[in-house]
């Protein structure tokens, strides 16, 4: 289908919007009369502009407050509308679109108003142009899609037909199945848009947080699917007001847009293949330094050196003004954690300086090519690497290039609109050549920089506990997370579930947590305040199914690198919650929903990176959200991560 | 009054809220329970680390449906509240919140609620606590003040009184007046909030968009009046959910808070002396930087070399990739642009590089010291400016040092918050000192940095046209909107008018108009877009009589300096309004309101700052709004200020 897009949707000039929607792929645009008016461009020469970039203007809309007037503002209305049905055929425009008015000095008629539109379609006619009454949201006695349709079929003029605009449709919670009694050839022209539910006025609701299909909570696809059924043919529109997009970078919004399109139209069709859903984590990578701690340095003894790193709170943090001892290095510190955890080294790749550690079916990547410590790379296993890789590609994900070695198991890998690239695995299956097996690599050799350094064996790992992991939280910059959400949604076929705001000392954090459909795979997505320039934490979140034990083993044994938890929270958790000592004396954090119980813990951060184990009982559902704020508030009082 | 505030006003960890309401001089806080749940410090730590600060503990609120349920939760509830009590035993609260419930488990039962608040404030005051009951505006049954106040009554238990809080009440559209009816001695707390009008959801409303008293639409005087007549003797304390607070510097916020309970407080006293109300603007003080070209240039020979610079919009301008020829030094720019609007040099600080320019009765400082040019100071007419300033000190504003030479006049000087200085002047009167008397420097001599350098004598002045300053608009960074426009309220007594948004092309820019009584001064304070790190145009608006004239005069002479307005804008300009063909060939903008009609132009920037020059005719009163969103799509185009 011909997809168009409002240039009101995204950001910059007038040429700049056109250029960033072309390259997105669309075919046609609505100019919105603000960006014509500040073009310095002629008509022609906006036509032209558009015409060699392969958009058409499919529709432009100056009139507002048009019809049921008295005669004199009717006679100003069309000396108006008939300068701008010139303007219009400058700019090579067929199609006028006209919101039902919201003037007090419109009347309560529809006869009126349906001869007024008569008059405008005749005028329009003149200039081989065609008129789209569309009933506002808040239109003042014209605000439902049915109503305005009546009124296109009282005025009965070839050039008169109605538009439809999902926004105005679903935000009043109309029923869409009204749209088939339409007549296709008289559905003149579709906007969409969707928005997360919001209870506001609707006027503020829709120009400031509509977003594209797929990113709010409407049954936008439901409603298109009943404009097909009319015999529509014409584009799919986007026209969405949007705060955020308006100050984001135009290519990227207009790639979102496309994308919301795309997985729109295939939502469309029930025959379409749909997302290669991804059954599990193949592996997490994390990308760290190579400091010279860790040519000497090996798991034991790193986990000795960061036990004596600060671990007693604000008193002794950075914020104190203290002076810290000197941090182990990052590498060093992801070392001592995983070791500290159980995990073993199993394996290393045979060129590059990357370790692989497993413990029961979670595998963590080391990489140490990095600057600092991020997560870089998730692994995901899917019935079909090659499959999923493609579909991604349909969606406009970035595609990455590999340089693979002779021998080694190709890989499939995207990006995600954070930059954390995405592989698609089949690990430990016949049928398909296994990754893993490129780790050939002698596991002690791995990270050490110079054939001279010795590097002594992994200690005995201690009984084993993680099982796998069980979710991972990314920060999104904070005008990228519609755009993430919607990837994650479209490319992975993830469901959203519930969005939360949770306090944290330097303002509100919005999360919304993303699952496939059996939770193999689960996702937390968060978006850093607004305003700020570096997004913050990533964390990994690992299964076990005895987490008091791997509490107690760590409290033990690695007490410095354990997250501290105010005595406050046991306070407040022991009013709330009918739990024993142990919680606290074990420094877990406790939650409940209607299906069971939660508890976890979390470590120090590295870098990004910080690490959360896991117990979930009875079919527990959630995140933990309810101990975010504690969490966040303690990792704001120790300052940036240092190990 | 005793003042106090919430510590969910203001960003960071407790120790970090408390250390900056105390330095703000708040005398008593409210500890949010958040707050608490996540700091290191124990209730007793957390008690004299207020103490030491000076800050008594005057609330906690850690219950949340409390009253009108069954039996059995009714028994859970107060072994909790028992766990609270010896909380704030611990904590030395003595006051502990209860707002209404919003649970669909509690029955609509006064009588019950009643019974088991008489419960709650019988095990309350075992404790030596008192509990204020509190209506919530989105409560389930109890929502109004006065209806909690008779649950209050009915309980009848001396340690129950009510907690009115003015956003639960004025966000409601209850009248405050029937507060009257309450015996002040049962009024054990009084929270205060204002809010911008925002047609939302109210619970979303109160929890973002809350503001200090002054910074919204609410009457928050009157109803502290009325809660004073009951004879109240509690605190005045801030309890404000605001996003962008939440993540802004807390000292700031804090301070910005104190000067708003100031504020309220002088408001609340008919016999305070209140605003020194500011007369006229007595200069406009730009800050620049002295190029080489200085040296050797000229008004007129500027002039023109700023009129063979770019001038034909974006086709050549930076966007385009062109290669610019050499900018003239801003100095000289601004030398320039003074010059063709026909103002004369008129004097020279005799020790700093200081030119004095005038032309009516506008005056501009241009300061030889900055680097890069701004609008760094403005000077206000006052009657008193002693007074000026020792309001604004006591307003909470920072007071600047001024180092004088002997025979100086002396110039009281504050910084708002954006950091314009603020001069309060008594100009060309024979009772004060006059600060035009210490320009007594060689004009020709002012800005020549070497003694060899030959400057030429000014030009002969075109015909004067520039009468006064008509208004300056500042930028102000987009989490400090507020709390500008709360300081130019109460320190000048500048009344806010209309707030609108318009689009610009990289976002939408939050504008709001504020003026004197008499519109001697007009102020425009504009806020960046969410995010911006920098702070971009400042402007200042010359008022005239005869903008056609000038405008032709410019256009033959200086056609570089003008902003060049597209032509799509006159084409619908014309479509909408009945205006002669004048308005296009002079490249002006124009706007009309019911009381009368604006003829506008803008020049070039130069660093960040640009001139207006504006007509007004038969009493208009707004700021040519309707055609911001054009001028902003222009400068967006022509890329940052270069003359």
């Amino acid at each position: 289908m011909r997809k168009g897009i409002a240039t009101v949707s995204v950001s910059g000039t007038l040429t700049e919007k056109l250029a960033a929607i072309a390259a997105a792929g669309f075919d046609g645009v609505e100019i919105f009369e603000n960006d014509l008016i500040s073009c310095p461009l002629s008509p022609e020469r906006i036509r032209d502009r558009a015409a060699d970039l392969g958009l058409g203007i499919d529709l432009y809309q100056p009139l507002r407050d048009f019809e049921a007037v008295g005669p004199a503002r009717l006679e100003h209305n069309l000396r108006r509308a008939e300068r701008k049905f010139r303007l219009m055929e400058r700019l090579g425009a067929g199609m006028l679109l006209v919101c039902s008015s919201v003037s007090p000095e419109s009347a309560d008629d529809d006869d009126l108003a349906a001869e007024q539109l008569h008059a405008l379609a005749e005028l329009a006619g003149r200039h081989g142009i065609r008129v789209a009454y569309e009933a506002l949201a808040w239109g003042r006695h014209v605000n439902e899609y049915l109503h305005a349709w009546r009124i296109v079929q009282l005025a009965g003029h070839p050039n008169l037909g109605t538009c439809l605009d999902s926004f105005h449709i679903l935000s009043r919670g109309s029923d869409p199945i009204g749209i088939e009694a339409i007549p296709g050839d008289k559905v003149f022209f579709l906007q969409l848009a969707d928005a997360p539910p919001l209870a506001m006025d609707v006027l503020q609701w829709s120009r400031h947080y509509r977003c594209f299909p797929g990113q709010g909570g409407f049954d936008v696809t439901g409603l298109v699917r009943h404009v097909l059924n009319t015999g529509y043919q014409g584009p799919l529109s986007l026209e969405v007001f949007n705060d955020v997009f308006r100050q984001s970078d135009a290519c990227r919004t207009a790639l979102d847009a496309m994308r919301s399109l795309i997985a729109l139209e295939e939502s469309l069709d029930r025959r379409a293949p749909g997302p290669v859903i991804p059954t599990g984590f193949a592996f997490i990578e994390l990308t760290t330094e190579l400091t010279t701690e860790l040519t000497k340095g090996l798991t034991t003894e790193i986990a000795t050196e960061i036990k004596k790193g600060p671990a007693t709170g604000p008193a002794t943090g950075p914020s104190a003004g203290d002076t810290l001892p000197p941090a182990p290095g990052e590498a060093a510190a992801l070392v001592g954690l995983l070791a500290a955890f159980g995990f073993t080294r199993t394996g290393a790749h045979p060129t590059k300086p990357v370790e692989m550690w497993e413990q029961g079916e979670a595998r963590v990547l080391l990489n140490a090519t990095g600057t600092g410590t991020a997560l870089a790379a998730i692994g995901l296993e899917t019935p079909d690497p090659a499959a999923s890789a493609r579909r991604a590609e349909h969606l406009l994900a970035p595609v990455l290039p590999r340089e693979r070695a002779p021998g080694e198991a190709p890989l499939e890998a995207i990006a995600a609109p954070d930059g954390t690239q995405i592989f698609f695995c089949r690990s430990g299956r016949a049928d398909h050549p296994d990754w893993t097996g490129d780790f050939t690599g002698d596991p002690a050799m791995a990270l050490r920089p110079s054939p001279g350094t010795v590097i002594p064996a992994t200690p005995t790992p201690p009984p084993p506990g993680i099982t796998r992991v069980d979710h991972v939280a990314l920060t999104q910059p904070w005008h990228h997370f519609d755009e993430a959400s919607l990837f994650y949604r479209s490319v992975l076929g993830l469901r959203p579930l519930e969005s939360m705001e949770v306090p944290e000392p330097s303002g509100l954090l919005r999360s919304r947590a993303m699952a496939g459909p059996d939770e193999a795979v689960r996702m937390v997505l968060n978006q850093a305040r607004v305003g700020a320039r570096h997004t913050p934490w990533q964390h990994v979140a690992l299964s076990c199914d005895d987490i008091r034990g791997i509490a107690r083993r760590l409290h033990a044994e690695h007490p410095g690198l354990l997250l501290p938890i105010p005595d406050n929270y046991y306070d407040d958790l022991e009013a709330r919650h009918d739990v024993g000592p142990e919680i606290r004396e074990l420094g877990l954090l406790y939650d409940r929903d209607e299906y069971g119980e939660f508890l976890h813990l979390y470590t120090i951060t590295v870098g990004r990176v910080f690490f959360e184990i896991v117990e979930r009982a009875g079919g527990y559902r959630g995140y933990g959200a309810a101990n975010a704020a504690v969490r966040l508030a303690v990792q704001h009082a120790r300052g940036p991560g240092t190990p």
